[in-house]
């Protein structure tokens, strides 16, 4: 018969989820409160406020959607896109790939541009694409590749959209909070993020943002959204009544993980969002030299590498899984495996929010040279 | 610059989210681990042994959707109807209108049996949609309308769809835990609850059981499911490979929640499940009684009420939100108001898992008696 569970303690240094601050855990199990109650709205109305700090914007309509990063997706694809839509996906890895099932999914004429994996998405390849289709709606593509640890130029990729009257999905699931992501700057239309990762909070909702131009091909819409749970037109009546407005209640909330995340982005604003960008640029410095002193080649080239995804390469001979197994066992430290076509070839080893720190840059790199010396 | 948040602590006697039991609250602040560590997936696999006990199923297909209970009705109706599919639903209140609108949104000829609110599902009314519809592929229905408090009987109404030719899907969020949802003795097809209600875990997870019947109308469909995120095809590569098998990774799935539903699970299995039901029946009769020397009337017949949602009719002459507002503020209680053609005529006063005991019972009825004694 089932008894309560006891989770171990682990470094989490895999792709997500990682460490949480001990605040946030407190902030999780602070009392429920019903999701009408008025304190909880003031509540939401600061988390909209510090959603949008975390996203550098001030788009009205940035909110944390109640499930996680791909339902985050998905409310941005099920939205915006409508059928027979030509949609272009830039694919670079695994969540580019995702992209694709999402529009695919929705209807939508699928374009896809690929690249390299490992490579940023290729801002020729882009406008190519775009030459070549100049009925385009939807211009998509992950900012931090998380199956690779490859950073995509943003700010150029929606720029390009733009001029050819597109609007840009973007990916900023592994990036939030970790590397600049800079929705207004650079005019990004639509985004969405998880709540794990840099943010540290508990996985299990999706920070999202949509600009003016999404908004107006929302309302432009022919066909009904086909999704009771996601569709932007009746989530809003809960989440944009600002202040005094009144709420209509749409599903319940999930409260508790609501606090979590308010906290995490309480902690980031205390740090100042571009600290913490540089924490992860240091951390990663560190990290990098380390790996790179244990022989370990990086999948992505210097110039192009998420500070906070860092894929190495399986040194030839050394059975990948049961190293980890090692670690997980021995030191009760999780890196991650590789997905798809790198499953077997590559380690990714996070540095994300929380677990982004100097103590846990030194025990991964003496961990791994521990189990390095006797792999084979 | 908004700071930590504090929650007031409330007594949550509305139509959901309820109370936690203390114990739930330290599952949910455990350390978070990785959610493909060997640790998580043996909680995972109790996990989905305790929801079949909640459900009363064998059903290998038990799980918990990522998402509140709205998704895990997305879940069953975006797998389950096709565009052109005839679904019947029958709509008693609140909920049986969100069925239609999911049925609408994924393509199905919908019709629509009608009951008066507050009143249980008709059964006569269902055989003769049947008849008169021969074609029917679905027949959707609530068994415990939140919106009014109405128990419809799951049972003869499955038998009927049956004796049809069609499968069903039953809306069981307030039900779980509260009063009897027999999944396999009743024969039912595809099923969703809500994590919170009276099982009395954070809002924010919704468990499903599927049986053959509905698992062999999603291998037959023509279409793909037109959700990513929601497609069982997809989720159960993750949730189903039962002991040593292979977990493909399919999103981050929201572990600390699910620390948090196991830890309900357990608890509801200590009590019990028979007396789970018992205790809610019994401290119902209590609260009726006492609502009833108020002079308060029910909106349902005696029959036919849940024990865990009591609408009872707002008096004449009474500011019904005014004294919700007092309760909440003076009292740090919550009662929950009534919805669409109830709104401003009912209050909604649950007695849900851990807030069903006897003490909140008494000061429930202590406090509407302060309250209604000065209210006009």
């Amino acid at each position: 018969m089932p008894t309560t569970f006891n989770p171990p303690e682990r470094t989490l240094m895999g792709p997500g989820p990682s460490n949480l601050n001990p605040r946030v855990l407190a902030a999780l199990s602070r009392p429920i409160i019903g999701h009408l109650d008025p304190a909880f709205v003031g509540m939401m109305d600061e988390l909209k406020g510090l959603l949008r700090y975390a996203f550098q914007t001030e788009n009205a309509l940035t909110f944390a959607v109640s499930a996680p990063g791909s339902a985050g997706m998905e409310t941005c694809f099920v939205n915006l896109v409508e059928p027979g839509d030509k949609v272009i996906v830039c694919r670079n890895g695994v969540f580019g790939g995702r992209m694709i099932e999402n529009a695919n999914r929705y209807g939508a004429n699928t374009v896809v541009v690929e690249d390299e994996w490992g490579k940023p998405v290729d801002a020729q390849k882009l406008e190519d694409a775009l030459k070549a289709n100049p009925d385009t709606k939807v211009v998509a593509f992950v900012q931090a590749e998380t199956s690779t640890g490859a950073e995509s130029d943003t700010k150029t990729l929606t720029e390009i959209a733009h001029r050819h009257g597109a609007i840009v999905i973007v990916d900023a699931v592994t990036a939030l909070g970790g590397t600049p992501v800079l929705v207004d700057e650079w005019g990004v239309d639509a985004i969405y993020s998880g709540s794990q990762k840099c943010l540290s909070c508990v996985p299990g909702l999706s920070p999202v943002s949509f600009g003016e131009r999404a908004i107006a091909k929302l309302k432009a819409r022919k066909t009904p959204v086909p999704s009771w749970f996601l569709d932007l037109n009746l989530v809003l009546s809960y989440w944009t009544a600002d202040g005094g407005g009144k709420r209509t209640y749409h599903h319940t909330a999930p409260v508790n993980s609501l606090y979590a995340l308010h906290e995490s982005l309480v902690l980031l604003q205390e740090e100042g969002i571009e600290n913490s960008w540089a924490r992860h640029r240091a951390q990663h410095e560190k990290l990098a030299a380390g790996l790179e002193r244990l022989g370990l080649d990086f999948v992505v080239l210097a110039g192009s590498r998420l500070p906070q995804l860092n894929a190495v390469k399986v040194p030839a001979g050394v059975d990948e899984a049961a190293l980890r197994t090692r670690l997980l066992k021995d030191y009760n430290l999780e890196i991650g495996a590789g997905l798809g076509p790198l499953a077997g070839k590559v380690w990714r080893i996070g540095l994300m929010g929380y677990t982004c720190r100097p103590e846990n840059v030194l025990f991964c790199l003496a961990a791994l040279a521990d189990v390095l010396k006797t792999a084979g």
